[in-house]
């Protein structure tokens, strides 16, 4: 029983090497060029066509490249009974801490103010801080690490997220407490996983209800956000300026009015992207824990989305 | 025996403000205004006049108003045996550490490549970091604390110094091994104190030392670098490119090639900005010692030069 990688458009040979290098015998196999549908136990999904995994009628594990499983979960054709895990990797989480932290410094040091004033050959040192607050909406993996770094480098953190949690070193809000959340912040990182709760969270309602002048960095997914919402509250001052990382659709269309609006910085979903040499590994391990009837790592709550 | 601030072209009222709240009875002068010069025995200084200081008959401590002190060494008129005190301030430390910060994962990241994609409107992304090692010129306060909270962000650090030290977390290297600890690192941070050993630390000789391609961050002083230097360094591909904050002349003259040079990021010295009130009761802390013949704090060792 082999693995199946479905990973359209994506060149899956860093993958199969690196999981050959710990067990050359498994059977991969990559899509669409499969022989025997019915052989195959295991996916590893990217991207996948909708309804694909009908075709596989022996399937017993999904496992997700990559950190979301959004992808996954929004396909309705999928057994749900099937187990889903996702990679939690700690170079992603370095590489999005590091990703978030540079866009708060931008912000909080006024690059885009100082690449301005060097570009008119002007010398001003007034007002090269802004004093911030940071509220971190979603506190698993990646928004955790987010607020202990921070942490760290001495700035005042906030957390958000759906539930309530036990004792943690930072001031942390869930619910119906979202109002109360705002009020301490004005720089937003949203690292939600995205589910049918938190799709379109971002939109001018929730932009209302920040300070006036929040500085918002999106590196979740595109659909936490309703885009044509962000433009507006920020001409009209809700929010000051923004970080995206990621689109409602990607590539960013070419007509897309985010790439003129100055208070925006794009960058092309690279805040972290996932390393298939700490990856693979992971879904080896599920493999064969799936193969010997062991608890699963790093499994999907379905009822959570994450 | 009174205090006098001589720190011409700014405005001291924060810092007599902040020092009265401490001790409203303590008698503040603001040079040029002085009566009585023979009863001042403290002198806060920052960029004081040369030779200004022969004025003042009776002085027993020079407090400078920031955390370096060549602007005092660097006047021969002054009595050697005056103890010399500098700021130590948390704020000061923070600012300046996440100011180096951001200026590295901007490089990291490659900020400039995404800001000209965007402008271009062209997804890319193929290559969103550059594999870094920092090395930090100077390892004392500041230098030490850019050490540490890069180690926490799981960076590879390396500090270079003049002399040996005790027990470290991070590989160090010191006076001759220069060249050791330039083969380990492509990003270079200088945090080093000016004095006439560091004076033009940063020259050609230096960069041709460097790995090919190494990024220099210049915190310090103006005078550290060979600022035509760093343009042929460039220009030679030695060095990729630069953040100042630090300049020979301040404010950097509008002619200066430096404004132009694309691969040269500038801010005007305000990396890290003295504030008055966490500084203030340092000064009126080693005042008071002072009159009772205590151990001051921060003292400076003029034979080091901080």
């Amino acid at each position: 029983m082999g693995i199946a990688i479905i990973s359209p458009g994506r060149n899956p040979s860093v993958w199969i090497e690196n999981m050959k290098e710990i067990d050359k015998e498994i059977d991969i196999q990559v899509f669409p060029d499969i022989v025997n549908k019915e052989k195959i136990s295991t996916v590893m999904l990217w991207q996948h066509p909708r309804g694909v995994l009908s075709e596989f009628p022996n399937l017993k594990l999904i496992c997700s490249m990559g950190a979301g499983v959004d992808h996954i979960l929004s396909d309705d054709s999928i057994d749900p009974s099937l187990p889903i895990t996702r990679i939690v990797d700690e170079k992603l989480t370095f590489s999005m801490t590091n990703y978030c932290i540079m866009g708060i410094l931008n912000h909080h040091r006024r690059t885009s103010r100082f690449t301005q004033l060097q570009k008119s050959k002007v010398w001003d040192m007034s007002s090269p801080e802004i004093d911030i607050q940071v509220g971190v909406l979603g506190v698993g993996e990646l928004g955790g690490d987010v607020i202990e770094k921070l942490q760290l480098m001495n700035f005042d953190v906030f957390g958000y997220g759906n539930s309530p949690k036990g004792k943690l070193t930072y001031p942390y809000f869930y619910g119906e407490q979202l109002n109360d959340f705002l009020q301490n912040v004005n720089v937003l990182v949203c690292l939600l996983p995205l589910t049918t709760q938190t799709e379109n969270f971002l939109n001018l309602d929730f932009f209302k209800k920040c300070k006036k002048g929040t500085y918002l960095i999106n590196v979740a997914r595109g659909n936490h956000l309703v885009e044509e919402d962000l433009l507006t509250a920020i001409q009209e001052g809700f929010i000051s300026g923004a970080m995206l990382d990621v689109f409602r659709k990607e590539p960013l269309p070419e007509d897309h009015p985010f790439w003129e609006e100055e208070k925006i910085t794009i960058t092309p979903h690279i805040a972290s992207v996932t390393n298939p040499k700490a990856a693979a590994p992971q879904i080896v391990e599920n493999y064969k824990k799936m193969l010997n009837n062991q608890p699963l790592v790093n499994l999907v709550d379905r009822q959570k989305g994450y």
